[in-house]
This record gives C-alpha cells, sequence and structure tokens, in this order.
C-alpha cells in the first residue's frame, strides 16, 4: 500500500503542521490531511489588491511567546510593532475617555481599587492553579463550579468594575462570563503569563504582528513538507482495530500509519467516527468544549485620520449596544491600507451572524465615527471580514472554552493518548493555550510523545522549555506596592466603616470625659 | 439512481422510525439510515437467557405520554405497572428511612417547608416559560445566566433541603447541578407535567413498562417500513449544493431525496460534513448541547426478597459515597427474573466508567445491603449493564442539556429547519422532551413540516394534540391548600423573628404600662 507513513497528523493548522514539520526533520514519514483548501485552520492570510494581505484569523505575537517566534524566524517571517503612537480610548455608557497605558484608569477610587482588586484576584488565585494539571488544584473543585459571573460578581463592587472585567472576558476568550468555568479561565490567562500580558499591546500578546500575515508559517511548513500535506481530505474516520491504525478521508482514501497524531480543536474529533470507540470520558469530554464565537472585522480608510487626532487606533467598548468591544490600528507597517481591526465578541456575534455584510459594516462605521468623535470613520474605502463560527471546518475561534463543572469531571483526559492516537492542537497546550504559540508547543510534544514511543528520544524530553527569543525579549510584568496591598473597594468601604465607628467612639469618649460623664475611678 | 426517496431520515432511534413510518404511510417515498446494526438509539432491549428480556436504555411510559402509549397500543405492546407494593427507601447521611408516596418525608418541619418550597418554586417559575419558546419566557435572560446549583442555593434554606433537590435534577437530567441552565431545567420539568409528574412512579413518568421491552417499538416499525431501514450505514456527508439533497454514509453509498429528516441527538450531527456549511447560530448549536452521563445498572437476584420486607425496591440515595442514585423493582410483570435497576448519574458516572464491571456489580450490591439491611442484597444471580457515556452514536443518556447561556443566545434554531432539512429528536420536542414521547411528537411534528411542504397538509395541521390514552388515562396532579401557601422555610424564620420582635415589643409595652412606665396622656 503506498499511502503508508509512520505519523498521520489530522489537520494542517499551525499545530499539525508544527508536529509534521519536526517529525519530517527527525527522519520519519508523515502525512498531513487537511480538511480545507488551505492550511493554516484559524489563521487566515488573504491576499488581494485593497489591502495586500489581511489575516483574518490569529495574528498576534509577543513577548514570552518564544517557540512562535523561533518559528518564524526558522521560517524567514519578520514582525513589526502594531501602533500605539497616541491615546487609546475607552467607551463606556455612551461617552469616550481617552488614555495611556494598557487598562483604562479610573478617576474615582473606588472604581480604580475595583479594577484593581480584580485584576489581582485573578492572579493571586491563578498562582495555585497547576499549568499542567489545572483540575489538580487546591481549590478547583469550588471554582469549577463558579461561572466567571459569579466571580466577577463577587469580587467587584462597582458596575464600573464589572462592566470592564466583563469585556475584558469577552474579548479573552470570545464567550460570556456565564458561561465559563472561573477555574478554566485562571488557567487560561495563567498560561498567558497573567492578566497584564495577556490584555497588553505593548510587552503583552498583541504587540506585533507578522509582515506578510501569519498564514505565512503554515503555508513555509507546508512547502517544507514537499507533498507531504493532502488539502480537502477531511478525516472521516480513524480505525485503530488492527496493528496498523487506518484512516480514511471524506474523498474515500485511506492512509496507514503507526501513529496518529489529531491536532484538530477537541469538538471537531467529533466529526470522525471511530473504530473501536472513544473511551467514555473522551466522548464525553468532545461534546462539552464548544469554540467561542467572534466576527473579525477590518475597516480600511483613506488615511489613518485617527493618528492625526493623537488616537493610537485602540478601542476599548463596553456598551450593550456596540457591536465591536475592541479594536486596534491595523494599517500596514509602512504606513499604507490605514485600517481598523475590530472584534463583534461573543453574544454580539450571535446577534449580528444574520445581518448582511453591508450591514454589519455600516453599524461598525457609525460606531467608530461616534466613539473617535468624527465622521471620517463613516467612509471607508474597503472592508474585510471573517465570521468562524460559520466554519465547518474550526467550529468558531479563537478556542475551545470549559463551561462550569467540565475542567474536574473530564479535564484529565486532555491530553491522554488513545491507543496509538496523540492529542496536540493549541486547547492541549500548557503555555499560551488558544494561542499561536499553545498550538507549536502542543504540535512539537505530540510529535515527540510519538518520538518516545518510536524509541528515538528518552521520556524527559517530551516537555520541553524554549529559550527566550533574541529578538523579541519580554520585560517582566511587575507590580508596584500599591497594586499588591491596596485595600479591594469593598474593603475600604469597611475600613472606613470600623474607622468611622471607632474613630467617633473614640470621639464621644473623649467628648463625655470632656464634659464629665465619666470620671477616673 | 436507485437510491432515490422523496425522504432520507438519519437515525433509526424512536424519533426517526415515527416520521418514517407516518410519512410511508402517506404514501412518501422513505429510507431511514441508521448508524448502528440496530435500531432504536437510546432504546435497546437485550435478550438472554438469564433475563429473558431487559431495557438497557429508555424504557418507561405513564399517564399523559399520549402519543407513546398510542404507538405502542397500534404496534401491539402492552405496558406492565411498575412494582410499588410495599415502602421506598431514602437513605441519606448513611441511614435509611422507609417512606410511602412520592416524595420522601420531613420529619423536621424546616425541611418539609424546604422541599415544599423547592419544588413548587420550580413549578411556578415554570409557568412563565413557553413551551414551544422558552428563550422568551419574561425572565430568560436572568434565569439562563443561573445555573440549577444557584437556584438550589438561592431557594433552600437546608441542607437536607439541597441534597433531596440535587439529586431530584442528577435523577431527571443525569447532569450536575452547576452544568445546567435553570431556565433550560424548569423548562424541561415542565415539558413533563411538572415536577411531581415527572418524579413519580404512580400517575408519572416511571408508572409502567412494556412488556418485551421498549426496543419492540423500534423494531417493529422496522418490520413495517419493509426493508426501508438501512443499518450500519452511519451519515457522513449532507450535500445541499444541487436541486436534491445527497446523503452520503460511511460505506460509500449515496442516496437522493427532495427532503431530508435530521433525527439524530444535536450533538451528532456534528459528525456529518455539510455542504454547504451549516449557518453559524446552528453550527454553534450544536457544539453546546452534550448528550448526559448514566451508567443503566440491572442486578439479578434469585428472589425478590425486599418485598418480603415490606420494600417495593424504590430507592433514593443520597450521599457522595453511594455508586447508585435511584433504584426501581425491575422483576418482570409475572413475578419472575427478580430485579432491581439502578441509575449511576452523572459524576458518578464518570467516575464509576473506569473500573472494571465486576467491580461496579460489586460495589453496588454492598451499597443495597447497607441500604437495604440485608445481606441477601450481596447474592446476585446475575448482572447487566450498560455506559451510555461511551456509545459514539449516542453520546450519553438520557438526553441533551443546556449549559447556563445557550438558550437564550442560541436555542431559537433548535428545530428552525436548514434547506431542505428538518429536524426531529426528542430534544426538539416541546412535549416530554428527553423522553420517548418527546422522540414520537418531534418526529410526527417533522413529518409533518414535509407533508406540508409537498403541499399534502395544512400548515396548521404540523402541530397536533393528541387525544389522552383510555388505556392508562392520567390522574391530574393537584396541591393542597398548604402546599400552595405553607411559608419557605425562610419565610417562617423571617415571620417568626418578626413575630417575636413584635410580640416582645407588645408584652414589654404592657408591662411597661402595668408598671406604670408609662401612662395615658
Amino acid at each position: 500500500m503506498s499511502n503508508t507513513y509512520d505519523v498521520v497528523v489530522v489537520g494542517g493548522g499551525i499545530s499539525g503542521l508544527s508536529a509534521a514539520k519536526l517529525l519530517s526533520e527527525s527522519g520519519i514519514s508523515v502525512v498531513v490531511l487537511e480538511a480545507r483548501d488551505r492550511v493554516g485552520g484559524r489563521t487566515h492570510t488573504v491576499r488581494n489588491k485593497q489591502v495586500k494581505y489581511v489575516d483574518l484569523g490569529g495574528a498576534y505575537v509577543g513577548p514570552t511567546q518564544n517557540r512562535l517566534l523561533r518559528m518564524a524566524k526558522d521560517l524567514g517571517l519578520e514582525t513589526y510593532k502594531v501602533n500605539l503612537n497616541g491615546r487609546l480610548i475607552q467607551h463606556t455608557k455612551g461617552k469616550s475617555y481617552t488614555f495611556c497605558g494598557a487598562f483604562p484608569p479610573a478617576y474615582n477610587p473606588f472604581v480604580y481599587l475595583d479594577y484593581n482588586n480584580v485584576m489581582r484576584t485573578m492572579d493571586q488565585w491563578a498562582k495555585e492553579i497547576p499549568a499542567e494539571a489545572p483540575w489538580k488544584a487546591p481549590h478547583a473543585a469550588e471554582w469549577d463550579r463558579m461561572s466567571m459571573m459569579e466571580f466577577i460578581n463577587n469580587t467587584c463592587w462597582t458596575q464600573t468594575g464589572r462592566r470592564f472585567a466583563t469585556i475584558f472576558v469577552n474579548l479573552i476568550v470570545t464567550a460570556e462570563t456565564h458561561q465559563i468555568s472561573t477555574l478554566w479561565f485562571l488557567w487560561y490567562i495563567k498560561l498567558c503569563g497573567g492578566t497584564t500580558r495577556a490584555f497588553s499591546t505593548e510587552n503583552g500578546g498583541q504587540e506585533r504582528k507578522f509582515v506578510g500575515g501569519s498564514g505565512q508559517i503554515s503555508e513555509r511548513i507546508m512547502e517544507r513538507l514537499q507533498g507531504r500535506v493532502m488539502l480537502e481530505s477531511p478525516v472521516i474516520k480513524i480505525d485503530q482495530s488492527g496493528p496498523c491504525v487506518i484512516v480514511e478521508t471524506l474523498n474515500h482514501e485511506t492512509f496507514e500509519a503507526k501513529y496518529i497524531i489529531s491536532a484538530i480543536p477537541p469538538v471537531l474529533t467529533t466529526k470522525i467516527h471511530f473504530e473501536p470507540e472513544l473511551p467514555a470520558i473522551r466522548n464525553q469530554l468532545i461534546q462539552r468544549l464548544p469554540m467561542g464565537s467572534v466576527i473579525k472585522c477590518m475597516v480600511y480608510y483613506k488615511e489613518a485620520f485617527w493618528r492625526k487626532m493623537d488616537i493610537c487606533g485602540c478601542m476599548i467598548m463596553e456598551d450593550d449596544d456596540t457591536p465591536i468591544g475592541f479594536t486596534l490600528d491595523d494599517t500596514k507597517p509602512d504606513g499604507t491600507e490605514p485600517a481598523i481591526i475590530g472584534f463583534i465578541l461573543s453574544r454580539k456575534a450571535t446577534l449580528m451572524t444574520n445581518l448582511t455584510k453591508e450591514e454589519r459594516k455600516r453599524k461598525i462605521c457609525e460606531y467608530y465615527a461616534k466613539v473617535m468623535g468624527t465622521d471620517e470613520a463613516l467612509h471607508p474605502v474597503h472592508y474585510e471580514e471573517k465570521d468562524w463560527s460559520k466554519e465547518q471546518y474550526s467550529g468558531g475561534c479563537y478556542t475551545a472554552y470549559f463551561p462550569p463543572g467540565i475542567m474536574t469531571q473530564y479535564g484529565s483526559v486532555i491530553r491522554k493518548p488513545v491507543g496509538k492516537m496523540y492529542f496536540a492542537g493549541t486547547e492541549t497546550a500548557t503555555e499560551w493555550s488558544g494561542y499561536m504559540e499553545g498550538a507549536i508547543q502542543a504540535g512539537e510534544r505530540a510529535a515527540r510523545e510519538i518520538m518516545f514511543q518510536m524509541g528515538l528520544i528518552k521520556e524527559d524530553k517530551i516537555w520541553q522549555t524554549e529559550p527566550e527569543s533574541v529578538d523579541v525579549p519580554a520585560i517582566p510584568i511587575t507590580t508596584t506596592f500599591w497594586e499588591r496591598n491596596l485595600p479591594s473597594a469593598h474593603g475600604l468601604i469597611r475600613f472606613i466603616g470600623y474607622s468611622t465607628f471607632f474613630g467617633m467612639a473614640a470621639a464621644v469618649g473623649a467628648f463625655a470625659y470632656k464634659k464629665g460623664f465619666m470620671t477616673r475611678v
């Protein structure tokens, strides 16, 4: 049989291709089966004359994403910094406020304490969650039963704090706060290096993009694999009942292999018919990890008018009626193709999916005009968008989320091999899960699991740390004494309450003494 | 092309077969494609010499399930009443209490008020949820964000009340309280006719079983369809890009049809590759409706020793360490093959799936011995079980559940046709969803949606009510004045608090007056 390989990789996204690249470089014969007519999975770079190139999916790279930086460098790609010259805008309760720095400021001291406390609490709780086994955290059961809505309601004391924490969650994981487990979300944030690293553009997850687009990562790996990537080959069956693994595709091709790597999101493995059936816990886990909901929208303008206004293009929009929750400047590094990229998040993606493309564009531009306070936003020259929820072979974007109760009841099998099948995909990563970085970590780890099985490497080489990128070093994220030690808004109120009580008691006592109501014994 | 039909039905469970039966009886050509080597889906009757026959899946039928009763009668099946002679047992905090009636009694008045209040509140809230559109309930958004754990914590005032409400939820929907939406659960209960109808054996959902097993329903419909049911034919592709629907199976057969009915659980439609892709909201909905987790366990004994002890065989077991949550007598109607059927529910099914069959049997028998207080339970003569979570072509049992936030964001497309594809399956029912009754209602409704499209019936005939069964009439479920009007435990405490306060105030006043501290003006 000619279609015989050491390893079949299911899925030609960054994770599957990273696995195939490493295996291939190690002299192992490999084939990648990709359902679509393109590689890249949840990354997709489109080229046309209006935009030159545009990333419709995963795009950003930043410090501490060292595997992605190494891979891109190896493939000859360069990064550039997302524009941050000028002020950011926070739009809330119908008003725009400009600011500098990663997080919006708060002029009300209670709101400031609330912001500080909710982010600090997330990072503190996350410390006790093991990256490789969140279900073993000391409070795993309790935190897994709790939705992030409950966490936010319990932690925040002001409406403003709650609103910001909610948009923070919506943006980071494209799901509603009441749909997701606190244990899972805090684990997810921990894997990014904390709330600040996850949310920041400068020195954070959104610092840079790739010149020419992130899609080149997959395209260039495909080139190197020299014909070992089969496009338009959705896998429909994995048969492990015999001595070899037999994989069948929708176009009736079969492949035989010693090992198989599943490098697709967990829920997409439901598309495959398994012989024998999957173990019960895995069969149920894959029904319980839905993909998030997001529409990415790129509006192109004749010029980057916001830069003239000393606005960098980053807008955080919190109100219910805004289609977009978050934007960044998406102009090319040489200043051409001025654009704003915006994210329609979670419930809003569901609400807006049935509009026409034209209607979405109009609503978005109207909102940009309102938020930036200029009619220039009403006159785009081009518009691109991608509704990831429509994609049969992604299921949604950016990543899978864990609803309450799933991590502790089913999560421990997330990358437990099933026979000769190993699990890659960013959802199985233990650093930057949900990101391109996690995809590479997971793909290479799954490849090395097989290399260990084949006797090519030792077991302690399966999991490898990555040296820091020389080109994009990470500046450590530090907290100030005040950030660490200021009370929460609620704590302050309580403190003021006590102080007032004791203060008044003391005052009354002093008054009483002075007036002679109390006398020394 | 010989494989051409008016309608292709995907799924040979009760819903798909009911649809096919009605279409076929109306002169419409139909084929049913079933993934397994048997019909019945989540019902499965196994025959062997130790047990004669046993229902490993859906089995019970009761008053108000009029479609199921009509269908069974049409197919020549008879029902029998589950044994209720003798006392029931509630086992909680390591102790067994016997009782009579549907719900366990409470000797502590606070616990009684708590039981009464939590069930009453569920039924009261459910009244405002429209059966056919729960997402339109006046409090839909609020109740959908709330898990049943939050509902129970907010409603119950005693630990005992909470424990019972939790096992009630676990038993009815085989999921954890923190995993499911309150809006969905209350809707689900409403569709059964309320908490009492759902939970009761006598005059409720578990009143009867079918002589010979429920699997006969599907088997006999298959006979009537005379070769129009294709077994071992999992559907892998549905192509609606041309004028006809083209359906392909795993064994490379293709079928052409004017219409198609999907009669499988929503999550199993992810196994199908769609051309064109599904609309975004449906593509995401089907990732968000996981199937419950249950292992059904039948322990056979030489004699029905519990009946000698004036115990009927119904046990409600609430403790964390019990494998089984609920049992019923499963002896044949003629008294042969004495047996207890027990349900390993939700998290416990996950915990126990990796034990051996022998270990599960031993643990179960040890617990039965403890709960009934007799060593006779330790000596079974036979054991049958079925772990539905392992089943690739069911995903789990009994039914799909809605996690928090899904009903309001995605639920409205649950049975919205996609092109020429209509949706059956018990999950799409508006009466007894999750049960065999719902399967028939949904299957016949989907068939009539197509008959309407074909111009054979009027639109107002698509949805039909079912006359009440003559053989199994329903006794109305009534509540007493006290059940309706007693305060909650919390309400009583508050009332006592006020009463005590005002009582004491009055007493102090009277005392003061008597003593002359107060004088008439």
